[in-house]
């Protein structure tokens, strides 16, 4: 009930802080108004606009080849695959909270029989420690940065280079859950190619910070990405057109591949918005990219009640659903886009001023 | 370059007997133009656009439950992975020229681990006699109707009655390949609910006869289907927005499911106009869907030379390439749609005794 108020209430929000917008068939049709209806549809991962958006994509990652696909999910686990084909080892290694461990419905273990070893306690990133603790064999590592589940953290640059270092010489590939790569970059101030030149193998997404329909890149060097089409079509992502993805990929990534930084320092401004709140703290509290969580220290039905009623008398919304974390906690995820831009900093203020008042009335 | 050069004139041509005209942007143009902007994406499964259709569907197969896949190479391998591990038996029966055995780059063996006993000569349709002298014991039975490798053959209905009594007896799941099940109502005369009837499980294709972009249905019941979702979801098929495929699958279905009597009547005129050409034969000799397979007996490089020469002088293409069989022996695939239609009767005849002479005169 509160549940389905709350979003009804945020939908009604003149304004939103998260995201681009609407998930809804303007976000194709708009990529889609301005192209020549002639062009014709690639057939099974070959024709222009495949071709040319892989290569694209590519060239901004600094690797030899890329491959789009239908989704993360097929992409890493037929990474992950690859590597253990080659090494003959069935096992990969990577963080608690990872993609692949807890929302993929164990596709990793049912489909490829591969067995994961989970490093490093799920509350922080992986550490050069943590890898170089690692007793058992593995063909594979993989980061993920950000590390979504823990909103978005990362691990300092050097600790990047060290690991990379250490993979090389042990023999162990290194994979980049970079669903969320290009949000990435203003923190650490470096090229997508420079940070992707650490790993053998990289896969983005287009619908996080891009905004696109749906979609991946798998990119690596050109027998790997090979290999990658043949494990492709085995899991029935080789369909005859993928296009609707492609080009709504390509559309928004041209459109907001740059503005990753107004993203970030929009996400930072918010954050400190949230932590001037009574009983408010988000994570990581200085965010390091345009995501982060923000966990309300009362109970969800409470939290609900006061949101519906910010938002009514702002017309601002802050979250269409808060998830219970315990009896008097309460959380959500922010990834901010080009909507946070939109809302007049002044009533942003007041927003949060009014949230503060309610939560500490509350509190009494 | 004979096979670039065919391919162009196929492209210049001003009519053409294939399908439902180009794969271009405009299918999807054509199939978005309509709609409200504001509709909402569908979301990993749920949402009014996946799950309005996949009902509409279901109701038209006659099953409890549809789900929506981006292939049918997703949806079958998922069908059988299922209907094996209820049996504990990883072993399915299905015909040498099955698309799992000749098109998926063995998905079901390397990611499954089912291993398939083929059925029956590959020059020909399964029949009963070849289910009853299984020997092992499988899982499931996969019949592909019509079986597009041999020309789109069908087996006569009291067969596929009899081998649909024959697994239920025997504790053999019966699924369908039913990528163009539409396609073969009018031969059978009867409804797509009373062909699925005979089967467990059913996958239907959106982009064959229905013209869409990509996109399938797996319909079954709905513990089966449930499961379905599960595996879909391992695969990297629970896309976040499935949506411009199921929208265009709906629009094309819409416009063209009630055609499929013309397709076909189109078909067995196009066939009988084929084997009225010197040296020129039909499989089907009488097509009994939309298809059939065209074989010209003679060498490939004559055969693309004197078809470019027929096209410029009548203006009708009937294909963009033929594939080498034999050295005297060529062949295609024909599948009618809304384009024979519009080419004038006369234009036709004027085509192929235009063709007739030609391969007479290259024969002598």
């Amino acid at each position: 009930m509160g549940e389905n108020r709350l979003l009804e209430a945020y939908k009604d929000a003149l304004y939103s802080i998260q995201g681009h917008g609407k998930r809804n068939l303007d976000v194709l049709k708009e990529a889609f108004a301005q192209l020549d209806g002639e062009m014709e549809s690639d057939m099974y991962g070959s024709g222009k606009i495949i071709e040319d958006f892989q290569q694209k994509v590519a060239g901004s990652l600094g690797k030899e080849r890329a491959v789009f696909f239908p989704s993360g999910t097929m992409a890493q686990q037929i990474a992950l695959r690859i590597w253990c084909d080659h090494k003959e080892v069935p096992r990969v290694a990577y963080h608690p909270l990872c993609h692949l461990e807890i929302h993929e419905e164990d596709g990793l273990k049912k489909l490829h029989g591969i067995e994961p070893i989970l490093v490093a306690n799920k509350d922080r990133v992986i550490g050069l420690g943590d890898v170089v603790g690692l007793k058992d064999d593995i063909a594979c590592l993989l980061l993920e940065l950000p590390q979504r589940e823990i909103g978005g953290q990362l691990p300092e640059y050097e600790t990047l280079e060290a690991i990379s270092r250490f993979c090389r010489d042990k023999g162990i590939k290194l994979h980049l859950d970079g669903a969320r790569l290009y949000e990435v970059l203003p923190y650490y101030g470096k090229s997508a190619a420079e940070i992707c030149d650490l790993f053998d193998s990289v896969y983005i997404s287009f619908y996080k910070g891009i905004g696109g329909i749906a979609g991946a890149i798998l990119a690596g060097g050109e027998a790997f990405t090979e290999e990658s089409k043949v494990w492709k079509r085995r899991h029935g992502g080789d369909l005859i057109s993928l296009y609707p993805y492609i080009i709504s990929a390509d559309y928004y990534f041209d459109q907001r591949v740059n503005k990753m930084d107004r993203y970030y320092e929009g996400a930072k401004e918010l954050a400190a918005h949230f932590n001037g709140c009574e009983g408010i703290s988000t994570l990581p509290e200085k965010p390091v990219s345009n995501m982060f969580h923000v966990f309300f220290h009362y109970p969800k039905t409470m939290v609900e009640s006061i949101l519906i009623d910010v938002y009514k008398e702002t017309g601002v919304g802050l979250t269409g659903y808060v998830k219970e974390v315990s009896e008097d906690e309460c959380a959500y995820e922010v990834s901010t886009g080009d909507q946070f831009e939109s809302i007049p900093k002044e009533k942003l203020k007041t927003t949060f001023t009014l949230l503060n008042e309610k939560l500490k009335q509350a509190n009494k």
